[in-house]
């Protein structure tokens, strides 16, 4: 096996792993299963398992990576999982974020500040989006 | 600007979504906010709201297909931060744990099961993983 | 032993139940970990935990009810430490959440209707709040 | 009205919330959508909606008070409705969860550590729990 067929981030794009993944769950009968409502479930489950490892830490703790790396692993499996079966383009919703997200916090206004989008505006504006 | 600019799951590597998140970080100053902790904490929250839109929905009512899209690119945003602050590869991790997947969930065991690893080895290995 | 020390929902107060978890804490020397922020996180991956039974699961299936039980407590133990540290009093605040409830979701809008508060005014008033 | 009426954690038993709780969600003909598996879902949304007002918090900031008391009461409303559902005694099951904390976590192990049960007892035991 040649080392193209493996993924990484900085080569293979989504739908490569979308088509992995729909072959593993094909081959499991496993589609019956896989609602998006429960998909959706799976990836709070999952989302929460990657929380854990975090749980009591401080600053300085080291950080139990191995764990960490397989549950985020997870995560993007139920992400991909759900946007196939949503028929949903991810990086595509990714970019159309972004730009929202460039309008709800301009830099001019969020630099350094972690607040939400409408605690930054509030004194700024007199409305506000929702 | 041209069509490659944008992002799709046909063709945009991870790496090319985590340098435009680099940059709109960076932009706003806010590497020193995004710990490991609060970023999976923001992951957690992410999946809470993509959560949301399928409570108390049954298989035939119609879903918030523009919220869902939304909420599970926060999710992708939060894991490609996350994996970027830690130095994970995403997709290989993603690899390495379809692998473990399936050996956990061998297709003669598996098929159309929907249980957990260790009941559907109940009864056929003395022993089991954890 | 009587009978009086054990805890059920139809005689014992929070307050107790919090006078144990407290004695529980401190013999540990646990107080140092329980940062309001470290509670809510304990709280998201009980939630998790809970939830994770319930995943896959069609209106028939068999649930896990002795692993639901134990992650209920879970949680409850994680909102009543939390709720000990921040000096909240939990019933007190259902009590104001219940009657913010009955505002938001009058009988004549809500009955037979699991549409969030928002939904449900639409097109009854010209406002509606956020 | 008495004050006898207001719920107090200090004098309030769970099971006089959940009768108001039972009233309100009759009223509103909401049991039809109160399958165990959606009131888990929603504990879980609720548990996510706490988690926020920690997002990018430090341990000096001021946090969200108002907003946290009332996503902790929504936690407590689901547990409640749910541990109704299924017909748990909420805090009976805290009370057997402390008895196997306590055995999980005697004081001599587990004094000072925000270690999970089975790696205190690594080099303890040869064998340990799951």
């Amino acid at each position: 096996m040649s080392d193209e067929r493996h993924f990484t981030d900085a080569h293979t794009p989504i739908a490569a792993v979308a088509d992995r993944l729909r072959a593993f769950n094909r081959e499991r009968d496993w589609e019956q299963f896989h609602t998006p409502k429960d998909l959706a479930i799976a990836l709070s489950v999952e989302a929460g398992e990657l929380l854990e490892p975090f749980l009591w830490k401080r600053p300085d703790d080291a950080l139990a990576r191995e764990a960490i790396e397989e549950e985020l692993a997870d995560v993007l499996i139920c992400a991909i999982n759900l946007s196939q079966r949503l028929g949903v383009d991810l990086l595509a919703a990714v970019e159309r974020k972004i730009a929202r997200n460039a309008e709800r916090y301009p830099v001019s206004l969020a630099r350094g500040r972690a607040d939400k989008h409408d605690v930054l505006r509030e004194g700024v504006e007199p409305g506000g989006e929702g």
